[in-house]
């Protein structure tokens, strides 16, 4: 019998799913969890756990998969399996993910980084099933990419490929989390869409914001008040899909890619977001890429990361 | 006999030159010409012209070329060999280039965008021999550039991929000559740093090009005179320096490439110009991919161009 099955795990800070994805890249069975806050060995023993139990529940073998895939955050070494330093897990550093989570699952196993699994789900069987060039973006705490090119994940030369977040948008503006200026991800990411909020009803600014607290601001009752049609509200979205635009535009002129496709929590706010980078894009990139690509959301939503790690797997176990 | 030479061109705006390359990536005859201005039938004449000079100077018949490539500026499609709109050339418009330089000819022809060209090129027997991801950009009266991915060179879904510079660097920037603000060229071509001096001499500080006329005052002069020491010139070569930086610093985050060579008559000021362009990446772009890359001059200078469309033809014509 063919293997037509693989365990996915998508890694975050605070939460991990792990999932029986099928080749035609359904979720068969998921489970979620807590991530294990105490390093990656009791990490991979936790996930130990949960791939049993979703073994249990699927009635499947270990004979039956083709693989495991596990999508982390931060730079890594898809070929050695090393996560270099993920910046959401603390204490992980250098750490043989891939070996460890082999040794204890018993399933041969692939790493990727998660933005860059997100990018061949999405290619796979998402918003860009069928598209060979596509550049994914994840907007939520941080900004983070993929990229498609000719079908095919781009990794670059060192596996660092894709970091979208981290193009300069404005030379002398705001210092981003990772110490340098300007970037896109100090200026739109969800908690900056909260800032500029924050900002602005601080400032007197009349909004149905302004009752609540200041840690209930979070770019998702940003996202509400200005469906709702909160002026100010809407400004902050609007400001920082502009950013995003500027990024997009570069992007577009650059790369001329099919379609860029986006995700992450952020993104749910849809076209309060997609509007203005379609906008922005139009004005700032040549006609002719600007009218080739497609600008859309994640057909993939909370799903993108373990159908993402397991796209990985059918693409590379395979090889 | 192996095919082991090419006929190469490369166009340009007011100067045109014809070679032949052999399959080692050395020229062995050139020629060159006034690029005629009275639209492209006049042009493939003339260069059917010199191709016949080129043959009769080498002994090489038509049977004995694998082809003919010519690079030519501005956007076009490799496929089917139009040139679309090229900025310094008047009344060509979507123009059937290679079919009509091969009527002429009665040589297989292939086209290729100059920047890609030449980006294939410094891959082929440039500074990026063997180098698999390299970025080439070129600067001098506008700004280009060309992709290599996995030894590929990569056009993008509409074959507009490349065009650096029209990153957008200030969002609120100047408007650039493609309508838009705050590009890349508008910022740090030759006619920009050019602008530069010439506003802080008017603005009456000291230098050496003082005495120069408007006219005289080019990306050239300025070089010379911050060669010499000169303040003001050194000033303004550092400022548009600073800004290729900040792209260059953008696509390495992005591309994480091997490599980026720099080509053009304004990157011909050496260190003047790669020294703030490294140390921009340096403090903008992550440790990782900035420890990575490379940043060269061109390797192949003036002959870039025609050696570039040689090499389009090495990988082509054997598909």
């Amino acid at each position: 019998m063919a293997k037509n099955a693989v365990i996915s795990i998508d890694i975050g800070g605070t939460k991990t799913l792990a999932a029986v994805v099928n080749a035609q890249g359904r979720v068969i069975a998921r489970r979620r969890m807590e991530t294990p806050q105490e390093g990656p060995q009791r990490f991979v023993e936790t996930v130990g756990r949960e791939v049993a139990a979703l073994l249990a529940e699927t009635g499947l073998r270990r004979e039956d998969l083709l693989g495991l895939g596990a999508g982390a955050p931060g730079p890594l070494d898809p070929e050695t399996g090393v996560v270099f330093e993920p910046p959401n897990l603390e204490g992980w550093r250098d750490v043989p993910l891939a070996e460890m989570l082999q040794e204890v699952t018993r399933i041969r196993t692939f790493i990727e980084n998660d933005a860059n699994a997100a990018a061949v789900g999405e290619a796979w069987v998402g918003a860009g099933a069928g598209v060979s060039d596509l550049i994914y973006i994840t907007v939520s705490t941080g900004i983070g990419g993929g990229l498609i090119f000719g079908g095919e994940l781009y990794h670059g030369v060192s596996g660092t490929a894709g970091e979208i977040g981290h193009m300069t948008i404005e030379p002398e503006g705001p210092v981003c989390g990772c110490g340098r200026k300007g970037h896109l991800e100090i200026l739109a990411s969800g908690p900056a869409i909260a800032r500029m909020a924050s900002e602005a009803l601080r400032a007197g600014r009349p909004s149905s914001l302004s009752g609540l607290s200041e840690e209930a601001i979070t770019a998702e009752t940003v996202a509400e008040a200005a469906a709702a049609g909160d002026v100010l509200a809407i400004e902050a979205y609007t400001r920082a899909a502009g950013y995003i635009g500027v990024a997009a535009a570069s992007l577009v002129n650059v790369l001329n890619p099919q379609m860029i496709v986006f995700g992450g929590g952020v993104s749910k706010a849809g076209e309060l977001l997609l509007a203005p980078v379609r906008q922005a894009v139009r004005e700032r990139a040549f006609e002719r890429p600007a009218e080739a690509v497609r600008i859309v959301p994640s057909a993939l939503g909370d799903d993108v990361g373990v159908v993402g790690a397991a796209a990985v797997v059918f693409r590379r176990a395979v090889d």
